[in-house]
């Protein structure tokens, strides 16, 4: 049964890319040793948060003597199967589609866009780093490169419809910046990126702050977040 | 005091997002009333939900005769100030800054960049749409335009220092796509948009799935949304 996929990911699972992010900043500043407090400290979390965050992720490490940076960020690592390479498609390659092709960040973290897609034939036709396929070789290469991953930037128009295709080449989770709620069986997990809303939610705490006259608005931040 | 804003935004918030999107889908259906049953059904949460959300924003509504449709997306245009032009400055002109000066969507709601910049001399001289400035003439732009609001698309080593001089001109909020934790005083909201981070989710969740045997894992996606 095909359903429109609600999902958010988890809070618990942000604050993992959160301490994360902390973690190769002390490793940077030459930190070999770090204490639950330290995060917490650091991404403005509870102790108690850090560790119930750790334990649901399945990450150990002595209390006593604090977590080994190093040994912490390869458990994260393991976390994002990073230590395997990850093949992705990208489908449509207008403005959007072409800067996230053209995103090295996803390299190097071993997130690989093998392939871009679009039905415009001049579009396959560009000379770009990663080939342009039509969407009728998107199985093939699906197939070949054990794709189970797809980014979605197709304008909203057709989202839905590409959304399916994906399915039937045996899909199972799509970034989707299209601005539509797609509709998808339950095993595929749908993770929506919607870059207007992303700026509106900014452009609603700052007219709130501003309306507020200065005042601390760090519990609207905060609130149902359990911070 | 400058700290790193660690904020994520709101749950709430976010289905807010989620019903306006159900609440546009519908109206383009021709519906004209719904009940926050008919929304608690479509967006995956409890009816109870959707009347709390409601209420945290502000919104009321005859909760016997149902919703009118339009009213209800009246009211969140208003929460999200849609009602005003917003004008936006986006700073850094690589691929992905050059994807967001172009990206429509945000002009159809009324938010207006209005002015890009780029260190890179070359970059200046591009023909876009909307012009590349130096750095050096933020502040003037920043005042002309009453700018509040910032997106930031410059590579994470100078990400600090870009949001500093943000700051120094008066910017309340960013939408940062550099994936490093800023450090901004407290009354500046920063929102991180981590493209990495969006994509890892999925992989993390699909290979969870994959290795669940296909076994439901809804918990999994909704565990500490409350949804």
């Amino acid at each position: 049964m095909k359903r429109i996929t609600k999902y958010l990911i988890k809070n618990s699972l942000k604050r993992i890319f959160l301490y994360r992010a902390c973690l190769v900043r002390l490793k940077n500043m030459g930190v070999e040793r770090v204490f639950s407090y330290t995060l917490a400290n650091e991404t403005g979390v509870t102790p108690e948060q850090v560790r119930k965050d750790f334990s649901e992720f399945h990450i150990k490490g002595n209390k006593k003597g604090g977590y080994d940076v190093n040994d912490l960020l390869e458990k994260m690592e393991k976390i994002f199967h990073r230590n395997k390479d990850h093949n992705i498609v990208l489908i449509g390659m207008g403005n959007l589609g072409l800067a996230l092709s053209k995103y090295q960040k996803f390299v190097q973290r071993s997130m690989n866009v093998v392939a871009t897609f679009d039905i415009d034939p001049f579009k396959q036709k560009m000379r770009t780093d990663i080939p342009v396929y039509p969407m009728t070789r998107l199985q093939e290469i699906v197939d070949r490169f054990r794709v189970k991953v797809a980014i979605l930037a197709v304008p909203e128009i057709s989202a839905q419809e590409v959304c399916d295709e994906l399915v039937r080449t045996g899909i199972k989770g799509i970034v989707n910046f299209a601005p539509v709620l797609l509709k998808a069986p339950n095993d595929v997990i749908i993770n929506n990126v919607n870059l207007c809303n992303e700026l509106e939610s900014v452009i609603y705490y700052v007219h709130k702050q501003m309306s507020n006259n200065g005042r601390k608005n760090i519990e609207l931040l905060y609130g149902d977040m359990k911070y």
